[in-house]
């Protein structure tokens, strides 16, 4: 078994030296600091992990639960929340839970059996219930998804906002059948709150409104495309949709592309998230902005803070506001390509 | 500190019930299951992790290491692993190293750390020499990025092949001046041996090729901009393009099509990934499709068996072919919204 004198002797630097690389401690050279992790895997030394994680009783590990790394709104969070984490020297994990109960379950034992030091949930597979027992063994923070049962702290977006004045955006338009699509509403708050946001809308225009109907399990292109060909087999098909997200619109809009409809003249679209696709797509997507960067920063110091203090069984909700953008898929000719 | 025997009392289940979930032995009940787990946190009960860790020495848990989790390939590929790596009952956990070189020693700390059983590595942003250390500790499997040192197991696709018929069928429409792109060649064997590829379709044409030029950095759309504007900057500009990714050829035909050009009349683009991408723009995106999911379910199956067998210091290399896909970006008319 080496010791860290071997280490230090190896790298030809001091003892204090190879201390602090291992401490993570700032104001130690980039070249140093690959001299002593070099000469640490040479000779087999692990940086006496036991007895430090026995005294700080931290990994410096935090694992972020999602339902799928594809979906591009989950990537750039969780690109952020990493860049984040690493500011604060914290390594994160990524699980994706493929909206599987069970997998959330298997993830959440990282915690109870000290693989990280605390988690951070994007979304809620199992009743609360059955999640609040893993508290005991450290924190846990929501970020995106809600849930009002949670004595944690959660950031999220205000969606009811996002959703009404989406909404909104497509009744000025003189939109008067309206389609809502989602994905399951039963477990998720973000749905509902859209939901709600979206009714107050057309509560707001009830004698303009004739009809609104509800879709659900829309989650990406291929479900778009979907939820456009059952369309088709209406007597009175809507004029505008709310997509839930810029994957289910863009899916709407190359189905009806390949019906020929044109849009928006014959079929209004806004999409959710303002993803890289909602500007590519021709025309490109009337969307919702989230301010992803804001709430993963938010999301991670909380964590820090959380891991520091131990005392995190208290209710904190931290909300952020969204912003549409109009675009192409709403409102003619209002980007050009130049 | 709780018993297996208290667990079993309050879930309303026998002790070998209980023992089974621990072991994760298959039909037992997803309620079974769900009880268990849930008198198990109710009680603070840790599934006897030390014991059992030390009994199998094992963690259950597979790290992977990707540059970027927000590239389409990347996060496709992740999707694939923890599929697999979940029907062998392992987590999967993901990391992201930004292309930094300390970010993936870090990473690379869970192996020695014991936080993880053994790490895929889907790129290499340090010299093999460096990695190479920690194999004492656990496999490394590669996946997708290579390297001739290593004495591990590999997992990649024939790059040299794939460039070479991409390049052919360029050379194949008459083109005579073509620019190659891709990201930064000194540290990647992939940029290497597309090069070579490339090259050897051009050798085979050379009495019709007048010019060949490269770029380097070339990772995402807003790079593809930056190609275009900079392709306008030069007397003979490249009639073809091997862009090296379908992110950076769809940011060509944006920034081509902003400037009025048509593609593939002008301008002839070759992506590489077959990401969904390539079917959204229009035109459509000529591409070469990588078989993810076979590589991702041999990487999973070579480390369950270093994983096993303790014997993984031997090179091994799995190579899988690609394809071409021809579509609107290379030759007019071949795909038709319908």
């Amino acid at each position: 078994m080496s010791t860290i004198e071997d280490v230090a002797r190896l790298a030809g630097l001091s003892r204090t030296t190879v201390s602090r690389v291992i401490n993570n401690h700032p104001y130690v050279s980039e070249d140093k600091k690959k001299r002593v992790k070099f000469a640490m895997n040479t000779l087999g030394f692990v940086p006496n992990s036991a007895a430090r994680r026995l005294r700080k009783q931290r990994t410096e590990t935090v694992a972020v639960l999602v339902p799928r790394v594809t979906n591009p709104f989950f990537s750039r969070l969780i690109e952020s929340l990493e860049i984040f984490a690493s500011d604060h020297k914290y390594k994160l994990i990524i699980c994706q839970t493929r909206y599987l109960p069970e997998k959330e379950l298997e993830y959440l034992e990282l915690l109870s059996t000290k693989q990280v030091d605390g988690i951070i949930l994007c979304s809620l597979q199992n009743k609360w219930s059955i999640v609040e027992p893993y508290l005991q063994h450290g924190p846990i923070v929501m970020c995106n998804e809600y849930t009002d049962e949670a004595h944690i702290p959660m950031v999220k977006f205000n969606q009811a906002e996002g959703a009404y004045v989406a909404t909104k955006h497509l009744l000025e338009q003189g939109h008067r059948r309206l389609l809502f699509c989602s994905g399951s509403d039963k477990s998720s708050m973000i749905v509902q709150h859209r939901k709600k946001g979206f009714l107050h809308a057309v509560s707001e225009h009830k004698e303009q409104v004739d009809s609104v109907e509800f879709v659900e399990d829309a989650y990406d292109m291929e479900d778009g495309c979907r939820v456009f060909r059952d369309l088709l087999d209406t007597k009175e098909n809507p004029t505008a949709i709310f997509a839930g997200g810029d994957e289910v619109a863009a899916g709407i809009i190359l189905e009806a592309k390949r019906h020929q409809w044109s849009i928006p003249e014959q079929l209004a679209v806004i999409g959710f998230d303002n993803q890289l696709l909602s500007e590519i797509m021709e025309p490109t997507i009337t969307t919702v902005c989230q301010p992803v960067d804001q709430m993963a920063k938010k999301v991670i110091e909380l964590m820090m803070e959380k891991i520091r203090t131990k005392t995190y069984k208290k209710q904190e909700v931290y909300e952020f506001e969204l912003e549409l953008m109009i675009k192409g898929s709403t409102v003619k000719h209002t980007t050009v390509l130049a």
